[in-house]
């Protein structure tokens, strides 16, 4: 049990609902938000799931929580390492802490200083790299086996996809409550970690909800790999104001659940991010960093038809530099 | 039943019951948050009530529904009208709404021009009127008279108070869910209507947590009448950025029980209330307007002692304009 060969396991409904009872009472069970006046605006129902407002701004705490809780003590004693782009890291940073486990997190140099302030402040050792001329897995790697550290990736993990696949079974509860049913359900997809987790929950307690991954522009490897039915490379150089998402190819044990549970993907320009994140701002009150907004922005802009409709997006976080954040929403004055 | 004398009765811990009931499925049960960060800096545990996740962006909806739900069929034919500084304009207003009523609302020329818009939006007929030289009081008379319509006021009514007094109800209950009992609990305070109705709830629930109306610097009428133990007048001609909460004197209902019930007031100057708004941005990414995060601004500014305290701070409402929302998130940097 717990050595790294579980860790590459394949996640099932079971696995998720595990991790359901291991975060119980450590997650925030985060709001399902709706808006009278956007629906009625939008002519359908859309809910918000503000995992903006779980612990560290997003929901990555739920799988980072779900791994760690689960090392050995001797993993623990030796301590966890994961690289992140940022949020990742915090949800490793603050659950390593709760858990009195010592966290090395390898970062972005030129990820959002929110984050790598959050990261510290969580009290994880931070290391940084040049995102463009380094890889993290091969840095990290070596770190991991210098120090006898285990590595937490950040979606290639049987527990860490469990532990975001929580946010689905929320999803349904919450809707259960109301008598209501998703017909789409939408999520920001990085390695794709969070819509697979989720669409094993809603494939088994909401099996007519058609599930999508949103990603930005030219960071849509999941959208083109569902459609190539094989995992293909976003091509490089490119850049996006979606910091938390912009990986280089679908996850292994991933894109193997969401080649199986997803409908497709939904693709969004950076502005329609923007206005995504304005639109949050004005009719939920809720600051949603970019690469959180795009499921929501895929709706707001017809990517996929939501007349008549009840959709959920998922916004997976809201970890934004108060001056960019800032400089979004004056935009939306011009 | 449902005579305008009605209005005029003192609300009580079984009105705000009665209010709960009425009010279930209605509103939204919103979240109490806390961030295990901030706790760390504060040394104290500080949870934020977020009305500004209510349908309408504020606790208004609470009272407003509660009032106009239970207005005759005669009354409710007639239409309803109301003054306000935006936030119970827009609570009546969807109440409104969704009861099939006509609403007319009186707001200062210069109110935030999302308040506005909003209230529109919902469908309601605006009217506006200079502030600093008109008495909203009288005009509203005047037209609910003129038109036959029930004048709904933003504080002094049993129904609204008790309406209000919902969100203390939900606060016990969500500490309960965690074995929490509250030292401390704050709430912005213009009329009063709010932390009265709260407070009641509080009384009879939660004993021994200690209650206090927050208010901004050259507004703190509540806070000087507790003191005096009569209500005594703001001084005339002064400007707060605070415009949910720049009333001149607290109501006499309201007023009546938070003399019974209010442990104090505690007075925060506009500059803490603008750092108060960039807390909430950072540890809750939560957009809270001026007037709404006095109570938290009371908090993090030491006004009162919350050392190994426990604390609830209602952040009631979250309607401010983009442009100055913006201009406080970057003095953050300076």
């Amino acid at each position: 049990m717990n050595s790294l060969l579980e860790f590459d396991k394949t996640p099932s409904y079971q696995s998720v609902r595990d991790a359901a009872e291991q975060l119980r009472g450590i997650v925030v069970r985060t709001p399902l938000l709706e808006s009278k006046a956007l629906n009625e605006r939008l002519g359908a129902r859309l809910f918000l799931k503000c995992e903006t407002l779980q612990h560290t701004g997003s929901f990555k705490f739920r799988g980072a929580y779900n791994t760690l809780s689960r090392l050995s003590a001797a993993q623990k004693a030796a301590g966890v390492i994961a690289y992140s782009s940022g949020n990742h890291a915090q949800g490793v940073a603050l659950s390593a802490k709760m858990l009195g486990i010592t966290a090395t997190i390898l970062m972005p140099e030129d990820s959002p200083a929110i984050k790598l302030n959050n990261t510290r402040e969580y009290g994880a050792k931070v290391i940084t790299y040049d995102r463009y001329r380094q890889s993290r897995e091969e840095i990290g790697e070596k770190i991991a086996k210098d120090g006898n550290l285990t590595l937490i990736k950040p979606y290639d993990n049987y527990f860490v996809i469990s532990g975001q696949g929580t946010t689905g079974v929320e999803i349904v509860e919450q809707l259960k409550d109301q008598n209501i049913h998703a017909d789409i359900c939408a999520a920001p997809a990085g390695g794709g970690g969070l819509i697979a987790g989720t669409s094993l929950a809603l494939r088994e307690l909401s099996p007519r909800t058609k599930i999508y991954a949103a990603e930005p522009e030219h960071f849509d490897d999941t959208n083109r790999s569902l459609a190539a039915g094989e995992r293909v490379q976003n091509q490089a150089g490119q850049q996006s104001i979606c910091d938390a998402i912009v990986t280089p190819t679908p996850g292994k044990i991933t894109f193997g659940i969401n080649k199986l549970t997803l409908s497709g993907g939904l693709v969004v320009t950076d502005d329609e991010t923007r206005a995504a994140m304005r639109t949050a701002f004005h009719y939920f009150k809720c600051v949603i960093e970019p690469g959180g907004a795009v499921a929501l922005a895929a709706f707001l802009t017809g990517k996929i038809d939501i007349q008549d409709k009840t959709v959920v997006a998922i916004a997976s976080g809201g970890n934004v530099d108060p001056a960019l954040y800032s400089d979004i929403l004056k935009e939306g004055d011009q």
